[in-house]
């Protein structure tokens, strides 16, 4: 059922390990994909480096155009870790340690010598933010107005992100149809365009593939509009056969 | 040696197929790790959606932060390929057809008939821009003021930074040290936080794995002043032996 209605969200990826390229960032995919499920459109990502200024300013920048913004990365207990205070720096709110975080991490270290002062850093959030479970490894994420920052690891992310879609409101569920053909894309560019032409309200991607010495295109469609999106996908299909571009609807 | 150079880049991924979660970006790491070795730090990237209004603002809001803007993105010869005419609306010049561009793209295809309206897109460029060239598949890059327009499949963008790099300018190059140990960020980051603040020139990141039941921290330590970052890569090794972390220097 259509509402019409278009929610998005923003990524801040808080990341040095991805600007320098020692790590490559799995999470903007994964991320995306789930956000997708729950008829909320990825619309931007930008990747920043551990900077507090950076981050105010990004996420000022984003906080009128987005829904929501989430971001990933910064939480743990060392010196480079400092999205919390960042965050509260934007919000202008102090930081503060959480009664909750603050029990639920010194039973998971098991003693109040075990629960250092590093450790004790994980319980801190901003003024009036909400706890983000962490099943895997205990040290919360945050959610205050518009953001939800959460771990950078992937597997901790991963088990966040399932928490935070529970707080957030879904849209219209986007679907995909995708085609492939085996012509150059410059071949079926006309074809496309006038696919997109009368179709304003379904994207239309293009997406040159080379493989085993063949070229060809996967086209992709992407739509809320469901009985669109599958009318367009037959027309192509049909346009594609009249090129002799031997189409394929591969899902 | 050190000329005292930062030179910064930005980097803007023009692609709804990451973020609709259809495609895992790996052009970042490539970029990100070839900019280094010349000297060159990526600053920040944003991952933006084929909108020529955001492609506007998006350049616009980079141009004075970044000595060099690369795209990726938004060549080919298709009706989502609109990377040219949004440059050249960032600097407010019109797009004209190259005649070095024409005539390459002319002999790639090898007639007049096979060199449909579709494939002459791709021999426009924004007015005074240089071509990029690009040995896979002919169709060039460009390069306008601070901008470097690249292709997005992998292959071809990788030929066409080769010639980038050949067209600017690199600083001091950073290099790293990574220590792994075998004890949890929280018990080390004292240790890391006295380091940080002995060390203000040198950026140490503290990056938490798992694998195989243990847990254990990779500290990664970057900088240009070489003598300084082998001068705290030994005293952190002695701090985490102390500690009783069982340091090792990996790279």
């Amino acid at each position: 059922m259509s509402t019409g209605k278009t929610i998005r969200a923003g990524l801040i990826i808080i990341g040095n390990e991805i600007l320098s390229g020692r790590t490559l960032d799995k999470n903007t995919q994964y991320i995306a994909s789930k956000l997708g499920e729950h008829g909320i459109t990825l619309a931007e990502v930008r990747i920043i480096p551990d900077i507090q200024d950076k981050i105010v300013t990004t996420i000022h920048a984003l906080q009128d155009e987005m829904d929501y913004i989430l971001t990933t990365g910064g939480l743990g207990p060392t010196h480079d870790d400092i999205t919390v205070d960042c965050i509260a720096a934007a919000f202008d709110v102090p930081v503060e340690v959480n009664p909750e975080a603050f029990e639920r991490l010194l039973k998971h270290y098991g003693s109040e010598e075990e629960f250092t002062p590093a450790r004790q850093r994980m319980a801190r959030i901003p003024q009036g933010a909400a706890l983000i479970d962490n099943p895997v490894s205990t040290a919360p994420g945050f959610h205050v107005g518009k953001v939800f920052a959460m771990a950078g690891v992937p597997r901790i992310m991963q088990a966040m992100l399932d928490n935070v879609l529970t707080m957030v409101e879904g849209g219209d569920i986007k679907e995909s149809r995708t085609v492939g053909c085996a012509l150059p894309e410059s071949q079926i560019a006309e074809t496309l365009g006038d696919l997109q032409n009368a179709y304003s309200d379904i994207d239309i991607g293009s997406y040159p593939f080379f493989h085993a010495g063949n070229v060809g295109v996967s086209v992709v469609l992407r739509s809320t509009n469901i009985p669109a999106l599958d009318e367009a996908t037959a027309k192509l299909i049909t346009a594609l056969e009249t090129l002799g571009a031997q189409p394929q609807q591969i899902d």
